[in-house]
């Protein structure tokens, strides 16, 4: 039998009369048939091409418009392309059985217009940039509880869609405070599947909304990182899990300050994943691209975790690695009503 | 499961394997452990409480604002309300391990500050007015998958909230057209539970994006129809099923307009639903109200299922129900973008 078996079931709380089979702990949901992860597929903006995964990435744009008539377009057919492409690899469109896929504009305008050639089933999920292991998870539930043998899971994000949509008009040049982050312009796709070959998701941790009480909506990553602490301490009290377990825990888009005050946060809760800890939003650009804090956006987990992290687990140099994607979950209309900003982080065990 | 037995099979393409064993037909899924809708909670405004359901309604709110400062505010505390109300009647609040919810606001608005204080884990959902039948689905998948014993699915609308978000401020007065709807005012919230008593929901047919090249965002029970169509054609396909299996078919928010057109489109498709379909957003409103085509919104399939539907299946006086709440996807950047609208329905067999 795999190895989630004999985690501790032990910590069950009381309240809820006993867990159902597939669940330990609080908030933990175990994948006994290890659905796999057979294929992933990223596409980028010029900006991500010259940055650290720039030679990873499966197609980059030569501009962020791409030959289209508005970013919004070209953000939908990024979404589609990565969709069709790592569907291609997993034994074509055809064969995919439901559609899971979130991006961050109002009403999901970008997976809308990117799904519907597609004429696949589709559900529609919105946690911000903690989209992708919120998909992940949801597509590991339906694959494993026998509803579907192959999930398709997508999510885009878009500098200039996400820029004029939460902060300014982008003609207007505002210029960003240091600890702001750069929305990646790009999307990213894997299918998950019943049986083959690759990492399989073996558990996963579902996120609570966390709201300390910050305000300013170009400091996500310091909102986001209580959020991540929360759910990362979580998921290994529901283990019984000791960080070291890991080879890697990466949170999604915490950027340079949102990791600091993570290590912090975690420290405080006796908690030391300084050794094996990274944040995907310090993996994408260079220092000299002078995007201050870091990268953010739904695609900035997914290109760092479909073009790297698989890469480095089908090779084997990675064989257990805990994704932690992180959402804020503020909307424009929140921060002028002048609401502080809920968080959420949901974590997804990879492992081969 | 014997896993050795499904390293074997990797290699045969999935698209030969055939259905999982939860599935039949495209794109219905199969619930066998029956999970049960173990309570249902509901709250509105006074126009709907002046309406058809308003002595069922479980709480009526005095004005559009109920003391908040906005109405969005107001939006939250109507979910808040209907989730906790729901619990409360389904065992307590700390027996519930996942909330489904979401909301038609930008970023889920209405949602996230409505869930925050609740402290457990959650999801969320964007299908615009069919995140109620999608919320079902995804319970379904979950409890019957064995990932969790109870699960809570609320979603909210505010007349006030969409018309400034998706139209015109509200102060304008702008007139509406004929064929315009009244988003409805109310949250809807149900658990969905392992065991008990009451309505089971029994399968679900996951829907597919479809745009047949509308673009009045005034009319989008025209827009949701073709949706509907498809998704009912498909569940009785998949299913096998004759339309008068059911004691009723209802779509979520086609109103006056779409109801009509639903109807046509079917029999098209050699399918007569005209002696047992009837439409949500039919069914909030009083004609005298002057609501033009009829109510929509997520909380409008929410409210009738959860205030008039549940009742009549508790007292067996229906005994099969088809919930179809239909969502146009469309947002306003899309529109002021002169885009078609896409749209979408899941369908979710509910049997006593």
């Amino acid at each position: 039998m795999n190895k989630v078996v004999d985690m501790d079931k032990s910590a069950v709380n009381p309240a809820i009369m006993g867990n159902p089979e597939k669940k330990i702990g609080q908030q933990t949901l175990i994948f006994p048939s290890r659905p796999v992860i057979a294929s992933t597929a990223t596409i980028a903006g010029p900006k991500e091409g010259e940055g650290k995964l720039g030679n990873r990435i499966d197609r980059l744009l030569e501009d962020n418009l791409d030959g289209q008539s508005s970013w919004e377009k070209t953000e939908s057919s990024m979404l589609e392309w990565a969709l069709r492409e790592a569907a291609g690899k997993a034994g074509g469109l055809s064969t995919v059985e439901v559609i899971l896929a979130g991006d961050l504009l109002n009403q999901l305008m970008a997976t809308h217009f990117g799904i519907r050639n597609l004429g696949l089933p589709f559900l529609g999920l919105y946690g911000a940039c903690s989209t992708f292991s919120m998909g992940l998870l949801l597509a590991g539930i339906i694959v494993d509880g026998g509803f579907a043998n192959k999930v398709a899971i997508g999510v885009s994000s878009h500098h200039n869609t996400a820029e004029r949509q939460y902060r300014f008009p982008t003609e207007l040049g505002v210029q960003r405070p240091p600890v702001a982050q750069w929305t990646v312009t790009g999307a990213g796709a894997v299918v998950l599947a019943k049986t083959g070959e690759g990492p399989a998701i073996t558990c996963a941790t579902i996120g609570k909304i966390i709201d300390m009480g910050e305000t300013d909506p170009n400091a996500m990553g310091p909102a986001m990182a209580p959020a991540a602490a929360d759910t990362i301490a979580q998921h290994l009290l529901d283990t019984g899990r000791d960080p070291k377990y890991y080879d890697l825990i990466a949170t999604g888009d915490l950027g340079t300050v949102g990791k600091t005050l993570l290590i912090a946060f975690l420290k405080d809760k006796g908690v030391d994943i300084s050794h094996n800890y990274e944040d995907c939003g310090c993996m994408i650009y260079h220092k000299e691209q002078d995007v201050h804090a870091g990268a953010s956006g739904c695609a900035c987990s997914a290109l760092v975790f479909c073009a790297e992290f698989y890469r480095l687990m089908r090779a084997k140099a990675m064989k257990r690695l805990l994704l932690v994607a992180t959402g804020s979950l503020h909307s424009p209309t929140s921060y002028q009503q002048k609401e502080t900003i809920p968080c959420i982080a949901h974590a997804i065990s990879i492992e081969i």
